[in-house]
């Protein structure tokens, strides 16, 4: 570290930028808009998976794998679904680049490799997936289908940042095919609940649960249910969404099923998914001005432990203490690392663990040793600690759960503070400069939501599940409504 | 299932195509050479990953993500690897679609959105991750970069068959670099180990370690190592390549370090893969004319228990003996399906599982229930016992172990079988259409490699890394020779 992160008070979106590269998340590549993923980076990602992965399975889900390839009649087979991603895919038009006669040493496309028809690469996967379940779905036997695919998809994006917005990301992508609306429905909610739950309990980030306006629906589906969640600056991040897609792919691509009555009805679909964007939400959640702070269940290191010594003597004496230590935390499922690289000094290694988001540091010298002490340093608050050797693998595992919970009320404590109920559009527009989600009625209209993004760049992030009727007037038109709904600026 | 499987002596290739296709692994998709991986097998392919995952890390290596699309411009800079791929690669040269406005309804590339240079979507990733790389190292001490990448590729092949060549697969790419040539030889060969490790112990498929000959090398390699395996028709699959890159990829992305010296050097690579080819190994070595036959190791369900009963009254007496077997069953980790849908027929059943390779199979009816006991059937012999209820879950896991031993004990007795040293080219004639590895001198020439290939269709296979050195005459031209190598037909 040749110096410190710029501070988010002074400038949120570089702090954010130089920690994702500092901290060896990832980096932007050679290729306009893709990003590479960092070792460190992509285990915290594979955790996420590992999670994620876990609950699908035991709401019965099974993961498939679909080609990446999208042919355009396929593509364009779902009119809606078609329009809201052909302006922003990367389409492969040849199949061959040969050697360019002026230009010896280069390669050039083949013109005479031409594809007879261009293949679109997926920047989502209903089109190949419902052309697919047309020939596995005859009858009710054969529904539900339950399945889930992790894969890189393509959005040409104009304006990336890495992690939030990239033109290759990777997801996972559920696409679900029931028999009656009702399923169908079900399966959307308890996608959504899934993904509460793990960006809550995993990631330590609350969520609100609701449905989008019209306007941020997903193309194609009948209604999308989406979890947001304030990031530090008071912007929104869409962490997930699931989509009830009604009859719409079934009738594009004609799957029917043959119900028990024996009639011929078209299925009913969902789909839902979760990024490498959770990476964003994480970073922007929690970290501070010195780094990353990273929940526990995610870290891929949970408890550093620098020894301060002069010599192997010094060394050898403090590995002797530390070694059960260790191995008591291991026993636990806890990852430790021990850095005794004399290349480094200790305040070098405790600034670049604390810049990585190890939740515990510990660090322990020749004095600590005679006393039977150590330092117990905690990344999400600062502060340290001298605690007694005795009994300190169980104090760290018990420390690691806590700060599980206190980074999740810290955010949850932080959106508390930044959400007001608003009712009148002077303080609408006075509120929305400082951040945060503004809950205010809204006349349901799609010309009120886009008036109001003209004029604010806010948009209705969601309308909670867990909203209350109640009597009111349009923030912006007067208009009348019965609920309110979540207000904010995006990423 | 309708009707059973065609027969392996009678048509192999058929026999495979179906099987693929009978037990839910696979099927065609609408994309010209690309499939769908369909739950079942992709269940087979995550336990898989899992167990190389957990061999890689174990090794030292990380996961990483690069991107898909290799701008062209970095895609020719190695040449010999550009040149070995450019012939059948998927090139990108847009990134948008439009409305036709001569077809409503329709889409067509927008020519106003045509790429300034176009994106090659990689075929392997030496290129990008090189490119990565020279940002990554400038000294000793950023040596070794051990890392690895679970990705999708794409390659034009024009003849393509389900897991063994299919356009697009799925794969691990490891790319290393290191500080010296021994350290990055010494890799390239540990890789090796790990993969033939995992092919033994996992898959039950013995192999062949060997050298690539020069015209069989991956391109851009100094080396290529390989693994190989018989199928049971005798042809040769090459189950996963390990290349020792020298300084190629370092020399044409200018990636240079610092030695311990101060002198400035060249990094040398290596680069290792395994696809889902190894689905096709693991189908042709082991199934037979009734369906799959799966090592227990890669099993998705490992045992089923089929109740035959009449009624519920039935069902409920059997269940009550089972649960406890299962429960026990679990603890082992074993994986077991219980299977009382009364829609299919217990012979249906059995033939369906037969089919799906569930390596035991137990069936219980009222009868067996007062005597104590259960059928048990191997599904890789296809015996079946009668063994009582008493101790049966300790059984069944012993039975499994003795299974993943047995069908590796068998595939390896069948290459034993049929791996012929042949000295004159009369006799390799001959033996190359009953099919097998032909254990030959050779003259050590790209030209014989070639005019043997013209003749037979067997290619070099590998040069065993433990050929023992003899005297001996090449088998077509009667040039000396002083090790013999493996020739095969090959998928």
């Amino acid at each position: 570290m040749s110096k410190g992160l710029p501070k988010r008070s002074e400038n949120y979106s570089e702090w954010y930028n130089e920690l994702v590269k500092r901290a060896d998340l990832a980096e932007n590549s050679a290729v306009r808009g893709c990003m590479v993923i960092k070792p460190y980076g992509f285990s915290i990602w594979e955790k996420m998976q590992r999670a994620l992965d876990d609950m699908f399975k035991e709401t019965g889900h099974t993961n498939a794998y679909f080609p990446l390839f999208v042919p355009k009649s396929l593509f364009e087979a779902e009119e809606k679904n078609a329009e809201g991603f052909a302006k922003e895919c990367a389409v492969v038009t040849h199949y061959r680049l040969k050697t360019d006669p002026n230009n010896p040493g280069k390669l050039m496309v083949d013109p005479e490799a031409k594809l007879e028809e261009e293949l679109v690469v997926r920047p989502t996967s209903e089109a190949i997936i419902w052309n697919t379940y047309k020939t596995w779905i005859q009858s009710h036997r054969d529904l539900p289908i339950l399945i889930n695919q992790w894969a890189n998809v393509v959005r040409w994006e104009m304006r990336t940042r890495m992690f939030l917005r990239t033109a290759e990301f990777l997801w996972q992508e559920g696409h679900t095919a029931h028999a009656t609306e009702k399923e169908a429905m079900e399966e959307t909610k308890q996608m959504l609940d899934v993904y509460a739950k793990f960006v809550e309990e995993w990631m330590s980030v609350p969520v609100i649960k609701g449905y989008k306006s019209a306007n941020e629906r997903f193309a194609g589906a009948e209604e999308t249910l989406c979890i947001e969640a304030m990031m530090q600056d008071g912007k929104a991040l869409q962490a997930g969404t699931s989509h009830f897609l009604g009859q719409n792919f079934a009738k594009a691509f004609d799957v029917k099923f043959q119900n028990k009555e024996g009639k011929l009805e078209h299925v009913w679909g969902t789909s839902w998914g979760v990024s490498t964007r959770l990476m964003g939400a994480l970073i922007m959640a929690h970290s501070d001005d010195n780094g990353l702070v990273l929940p526990p269940k995610l870290a891929p290191i949970h408890v550093v432990i620098v020894p301060i010594f002069k010599g192997e003597e010094d060394l050898a004496a403090i590995k002797a203490v530390i070694d059960p230590i260790i191995k008591e935390l291991k026993s636990y499922g806890i990852t430790v690392k021990f850095d005794d690289n004399d290349a480094n000094r200790p305040g070098w290694k405790f600034a670049e663990y604390e810049l990585k988001g190890v939740p515990v540091r510990m660090a322990i010298g020749k004095r600590d040793l005679e006393n039977g002490v150590i330092e117990v340093a905690r990344r999400d608050t600062l502060t340290k600690e001298t605690r007694s050797l005795d009994g300190i693998a169980v104090y760290v595992k018990d420390l690691l759960e806590e700060i599980q919970v206190a980074i999740y009320k810290k955010a949850f404590h932080f959106r508390e503070e930044n959400m007001f109920k608003v009712d009148t559009w002077a303080e609408f527009e006075e509120k929305i400069e400082q951040g945060g989600f503004l809950l205010c009625h809204w006349d349901g209209t799609s010309e009120t939501e886009e008036k109001i993004k003209e004029l604010t760049k806010a948009t209705i992030r969601c309308i909670p599940l867990d909203a209350t009727e109640e009597e009111g007037k349009c923030v912006l038109t007067g208009n009348p409504s019965n609920k309110r709904v979540v207000f904010a600026r995006a990423y």
